[in-house]
């Protein structure tokens, strides 16, 4: 069958904002109760009850936070809420609510945004989140999202970063480093194809790093399995910025070192094959690569038995003296300080 | 007395981004009993106990919403603010917190994004507000702002766009056409200086709109002024995008028409001579300047005589059936149908 290649693209300033908010916000339902009244008014109201509510704010840039001739605006759509609702998660809490606030040059059609917005709209449905408001405007060059997220649970069970005690065990969700190869492999792709157009990738054997990059999910089932477990971690984050970083980050927030055992870090077969590809150390890939979205936690010794060789997680260490810093314990008994080289938009 | 000229200037990178938020948010101080746990983790933990929870968001971009070559920085970072509480107060609610994601290109300097903040922090006094959260990246062109508020009030003081009722009084807070007058003259200035940049403008008959336009205020005090003489209203919305375009929209959420007199609406003096300079109609100016800040809002006619005469308040029509549409009735009674020629960024 002859595919129609004559797809009528639909410009924005014909809508106006208005017309466009309503537009692209038709296809979005609500799923949750505390949604009492959402999209269409200054503000909406949201009913937590007694529980406190979270929120947690991302702003994300064309050209800085990601690159559109690699990354399909639907999952780009995608992408954006879960990297924001996993900080909702990282608390030990269940995201509700966002705002989605998009900002875009003359260069994008209605359909493009619509594609964004089936990204968005996905993400919603798979993770029980409602949109409640934001707001579209033009950019002077590129898109620009803006995501907040809300979202609630009992006190008691609410987790920061601030309570791991000395001995407690430190571990992961999933396995690391895969986005930050996938990301290797799509530069590449981006640079061979910018010399010739015409060369058609094969990335099959790349599938899992790809996705792990195009389109990351939050461990939504983990703080499920937790509640399950009856297991209150003492202090969580989410690795956004690699598993240095965000160990660095709960030892300053918790006032205690870390012993990380580099052998206990999971990494994926074809996460190993590709860095070797690529000349990379796996362990540095998961050390500094980001963008995971896997949970770090820390529980007390006494929870172990309730997590042992649990598939989806696994113990990488411990929690020790503040004085001892931070360190990595490679396979032959080295002792290497940890260090943030996450992320750094600034540099 | 002579000016040190040679003021040193510091580049972001030479923070990073962490450095940067502990620098930013360290003149912030906590306000509010339910901002329990804010800056420093995945997300800020808010409780609003039994009352629900609203949030409003805002996307400035530098080029599009603001114009750096007028608006000094602080004043930008004050409005920002400013413009994002106004529509919790909109609600007849009580804006509680903040978070604040600025991207910035690197033309701008750590004295830049402190002149920003000194603006929202100042903004964050005034109106008691705790700033609990956000994120600082780069861009790849200008200043980009994005501002979340929560805030919360009774589920039965809160007031939405659709609850006005055929007969209800429209009224309208402090006088419009300022903030679009002060533009005007700015807009002006800018070209002066363009061709003659030796030019020392005296701006000084020009002050109220240059003000309105550069450091608008919500009306908090009218949200207090209601509270205390038990006025809830039947709806309300800010002016933000014109006089015009807010009565559409509560005419279209409340399913009524509405009758407003132009003889009613009140116009500073100094924005009625200002319009004549510039060959202005000062009622054209009100309906769809915008930028103003002001409420908007019908009351049952019971409540009138609470509000008679008050200084801030000016009744300037009223709720009709909605077949009638939404009319504005000249000083020499004609009848002209209001059209929303608000501010459309997409045009």
């Amino acid at each position: 069958m002859l595919e129609n290649k004559n797809h009528s693209k639909t410009p924005i300033k014909n809508l106006g904002e208005f017309a466009l908010i309503d537009h692209i916000t038709k296809g979005f339902t609500i799923e949750n109760e505390s949604s009492r009244y959402g999209i269409g008014d200054d503000a909406a109201v949201l009913d937590h009850g007694k529980d406190p509510t979270l929120i947690s704010t991302d702003l994300l840039i064309e050209g800085i936070h990601f690159d559109l001739s690699y990354m399909p605006l639907k999952h780009l759509g995608y992408k954006a809420v879960v990297v924001n609702i996993s900080d909702i998660y990282a608390m030990n809490s269940i995201p509700k609510q966002i705002t989605v606030s998009v900002a875009i040059s003359n260069r994008f059609t209605l359909e493009a945004i619509e594609e964004l917005y089936k990204g968005i709209n996905l993400a919603c449905k798979n993770y029980k989140i409602d949109l409640v408001g934001g707001d579209t405007s033009s950019s002077v060059t590129g898109l620009i999202i803006s995501i907040s997220v809300l979202g609630s649970a009992p006190k008691k069970k609410i987790v920061k970063r601030n309570g791991a005690k000395e001995n407690d065990l430190l571990v992961v969700s999933g396995d690391l480093g895969g986005a930050y190869t996938g990301l290797q492999i799509l530069e590449r792709e981006k640079a061979v194809f910018k010399v010739n157009p015409n060369t058609q990738p094969d990335l099959s054997k790349y599938t899992y790093c790809i996705e792990r990059q195009l389109k990351p999910e939050a461990r939504k089932d983990v703080i499920e399995l937790l509640d399950e477990l009856e297991i209150i971690p003492t202090s969580m984050i989410d690795i956004s910025d690699g598993l240095s970083s965000e160990i660095l980050h709960l030892s300053k927030a918790s006032e205690v070192g870390f012993h990380l055992f580099e052998e206990k870090i999971p990494i994926d077969p074809e996460v190993s094959m590709t860095s070797e590809e690529f000349k990379l150390n796996s362990t540095t890939s998961a050390l500094n690569g980001g963008e995971d979205y896997e949970l770090l936690f820390t529980i007390n010794q006494k929870d172990f038995e309730k997590i042992k060789n649990h598939p989806f997680l696994s113990v990488i260490g411990h929690a020790s003296d503040l004085k001892g810093g931070c360190k990595l314990i490679t396979g032959l008994g080295h002792q290497i300080e940890l260090s943030a080289q996450g992320w750094q938009s600034f540099t």
